[in-house]
């Protein structure tokens, strides 16, 4: 059984841990700077509170971070200068040049390194939720997780394949819903948006309010999808592929970040008027 | 009963040539340059044969132009040099602005200009094929197609309503292809491929083969989508929307032009080859 550090028990994070804890290992947050909320979650899932970053680097013999894409280096580097000696798993969606070069920074301090993608919900049920795991020390991470609701599967040796696998994944469904809302934006400001509904209309007569709902439905992550879309657009570009799909991308969930602490998805012209608004 | 010229009379614009004159009315056309197919096709379909554009411009009351979109300015001032001097439609996929731009040269000369656009497959049969019409001078073009299988409909008195709303439509269709393309490039690249497919088909089974015919069916149309995306570049541009998607889909159709005369869909990992080839 191991000691595992989880970094950061978000909705995510949180719920990783838990299939941890379920497959018999001791499970470590830090509770320093965290809300009352997140102490509460950690708590239902018996999850052990350590005081500090430094005290979990000294208890956990892995790490694994779970944390938005833009905090990814900060937290290797600060995992680095409290002296952890562990393996260490990056399961951010991040570029898969970004995830080498935390790896090649973590062993210059001695620490081996997974990349690691999660594609899916937060993993509460069975057949929905995929670890994905690359690099020589993945069998480990994937140990961690067996007979859980979460699906560890390795997918090589290589630093930087789990990491693609998420960004190509991603770039389908939410690129797509930026495009979508780019759409809607345009046609709205040029007038046509009634008269481009009733043309989807009439191809299908469900399609309006399936993509009405799409945008809608995407409106409260926007603020942490654009992050991640200029990491998808890094990707592209390390690939020869034209990053600009994904600079926009990134464009439009940022006039949609304003809608993170909404309680119920906006309706779509107030969703518009966000995105149209003067630059 | 109106004399009618059409400029040109390829897939798409033989089709509507044709409904003109399921309708009643005189359809001519110039055969100046053009192929022995061309001629056949339009003889076919009863049109009249003119040995210029200046005889057609002499010739007709009405000229609907159906050409690719670098073409439609040119077009346009061929027209005003040979002299035309009646109601003259644009049904290209250009952006509003460059409607505008054509309206307002055409009136400069005494041409009076309809802009339209046209949505679906060459218009065979009915419930498919939509020429949306828009301009104070709209119904005078509607009225061509009383009756027949090609539904025009006229949404404003404002030129650019139409292109806007072709450019809308095509944002979505064309854009998705060309995002999805470049996915399929970017995981090639990056050795992942086989994973997206192995996680697409764990959501849907039909999926991977969906998604390979969605690519290898956009080939051979790619050579004249290219124009049409940064003809969206600009339309996007100018709705205050980035426009950074159709730069991308601009050049995934450039890298994909080299299909025009395949006979048959290439296979996946041929069109990844035209793809990922350094550019």
């Amino acid at each position: 059984m191991s000691r595992v550090g989880i970094i950061n028990p978000g909705a995510m994070g949180i719920s990783i841990a838990a299939s941890a804890r379920a497959a018999g290992h001791d499970v470590y947050w830090s509770s320093a700077g965290r809300s009352e909320a997140t102490r509460q979650r950690a708590e239902e899932q018996n999850l052990l509170a350590l005081a500090s970053l430094n005290d979990l680097c000294a208890s956990c013999d892995v790490i694994i971070c779970v944390c938005p894409p833009h905090a990814a280096q900060s937290v290797a580097e600060a995992v680095i200068d409290a002296g952890f000696r562990g393996l260490y798993c990056d399961g951010n969606a991040i570029a898969p040049q970004k995830a080498q070069a935390i790896g090649a920074r973590l062993a210059t301090a001695g620490i081996d390194f997974v990349d690691g993608s999660i594609i899916g919900p937060p993993a509460w049920k069975a057949g929905a939720t995929r670890f994905y795991l690359s690099g020589s020390s993945a069998e480990q991470i994937a140990e961690l997780f067996n007979n859980t609701v979460t699906e560890a599967i390795v997918i090589g040796d290589e630093i930087g394949k789990a990491s693609a696998l998420k960004m190509a994944f991603a770039a389908l469904t939410k690129g797509s819903t930026a495009l979508l809302s780019a759409i809607y934006g345009t046609a709205d400001q040029l007038g046509v948006r009634d008269d481009l509904e009733r043309e989807w209309a009439m191809r299908d007569s469900d399609s309006v309010a399936q993509r009405r709902n799409q945008v809608r439905n995407v409106t409260e992550k926007a603020w942490r999808f654009a992050g991640e879309m200029q990491e998808i657009a890094a990707t592209f570009e390390s690939a020869g592929m034209p990053p600009g799909f994904f600079v926009a991308a990134h464009d439009v969930y940022e006039r949609m970040a304003q809608f993170k602490d909404a309680e119920n998805p906006p309706e779509i012209e107030v969703i518009l008027g966000a995105l149209t608004k003067q630059q």
